[in-house]
């Protein structure tokens, strides 16, 4: 049985805390966002996890109870986060000497009375192709997020659904991927550099399109960090040119009405929410 | 109260489904994720969705439950997933008039139980930076992926944890990215060319590395489906051309040992998902 483990404790700290399983007879994704999604309201010693997704048979259901009953026989209990849908299969797993975290049982009956149908019981279709056409849109995304990452082409900037502009290194790259994989949005980026600011008007090939931008900025001493990893010492670097571009960006995203974020402290989960939430952009 | 609303229905539609929502007082990623993997398993019309994310105040929930209660009044309950953290909040939430289905609140108490701890009851920080290091080296992993997109550089490919090789089109780019993106993996591509399949030898570069290799394959017809896409009536697109790629490209994947899989009908996800559990490479 392949399994995945993300994370080794130490022999004494296995003692201690329970591993955590994430099952599912598909991906493993669903368990493995909201099971993390709860684990993060424990804080303390990280817990060993363990992914098994794709328990398509009840023989690989069984061999999974195997190597979770063996733990628990052998330590705390583990918890389970289960998101499998199969009834047959969700019994076997349910029956571990584990703790089960049932995450599709509990809620799936209470959408069947407000639904008034049944549920198909087919394995998940959440991370599969699915739709095709919004699937292709995601891919078409990729492709073309690549092609107009950091201004590389300015080629079909009309096509864009968002621009994403900022100083070199506050985020704008992550984002753009993060936008076009999960949500297809058509993104380019575009960098705001030195000879952008000696007015404070947009870049000219992005001023037919200021209603598609939107900004990124930072922090000086942060946006100073991240640029010494990758030039240590140098003037691109330091803190008064950081401080420079950043106030500079800021003052162009003010003047031409660009709404704009400080993505210091944020992840690309929450920068890209974010911009879709401001720019309207959900598909 | 700045929502995203993601599937307009036509108003006949809207009079007989209920709409979807998705609250939450972080990104919303988790109630969307598991929101929608349950609205998988009851197929029919595809259902109005509506994002709140980032209710962070009393006020904010009770705009929020404005807005259901005005649905609720003019049709069909609206079904609302809620990953909300904060009590208050959800407590705020909870009184809407749609069915509330609490993905959060339902576990919570149960590994209240297990960990013998309370809950911090922090607004979710799963999809925020987190662990530093951790998202570092998938923002790291992001800037390589691109680096390192079909063949473009094979600097550094010994730092790459899984090289992706396959004939043009069958997915390697979005894979990368997707591998990268969520999970921080170093993972470089590089396609397949005709040359390529004169002997039955890895590609020269590669060979060094072809423990990390793992190889696509499609169908002939759908691999010439999405070249016709790019290129209309080329032999590349051709369906004999897409044939002799792929068998030639599975030959080599066996005598050479490469475990590989077949993506036609696979999402990104299921793709990755099968990547991470063959190759044992969970971080």
């Amino acid at each position: 049985m392949a399994g995945t483990v993300n994370e080794e404790t130490t022999g004494a700290g296995r003692g201690l805390a329970p591993v955590v399983f994430f099952l599912s007879d598909s991906t493993g994704i669903t368990a493995e966002t909201l099971g993390n999604t709860l684990l993060t309201q424990f804080p303390g010693p990280r817990l060993e996890r363990r992914s098994f997704p794709f328990i398509t048979t009840e023989e690989q259901a069984r061999d999974v109870v195997a190597v979770i009953d063996s733990l628990a026989a052998a330590g705390p209990r583990p918890i389970v986060f289960s998101t499998a849908v199969n009834r047959e299969i969700r019994e076997i797993l349910s029956q571990s000497s584990g703790h089960f975290v049932d995450l599709f049982g509990s809620h799936i009956g209470q959408l069947e009375d407000v639904l008034q149908i049944p549920a198909s019981g087919e394995p998940g279709k959440a991370h599969g192709v699915g739709d095709a056409i919004r699937y292709q849109s995601r891919m078409t995304a990729v492709e073309y997020a690549i092609e107009h990452d950091d201004g590389q082409s300015i080629r079909a900037l009309e096509r864009a659904e968002l621009i994403l502009i900022a100083p070199s290194r506050c985020g704008k790259t992550p984002t753009t991927m993060y936008l076009a994989l999960q949500h297809g949005i058509l993104a380019a980026n575009f960098p705001l550099i030195e000879e952008d600011f000696a007015g404070r008007a947009l870049p000219k090939p992005l001023q037919p399109f200021v209603r598609k931008c939107f900004g990124l900025t930072s922090l000086p001493i942060r946006l100073s960090q991240i640029r010494q990893e990758r030039r240590p010492d140098s003037q691109y670097a330091s803190l008064a040119q950081c401080t420079y571009e950043l106030r500079s960006a800021e003052d162009m995203y003010r003047i031409n009405q660009v709404p704009y974020v400080n993505s210091a402290s944020m992840s690309v989960e929450e920068i890209s929410a974010t911009i879709l939430q401001r720019m309207r952009l959900h598909h």
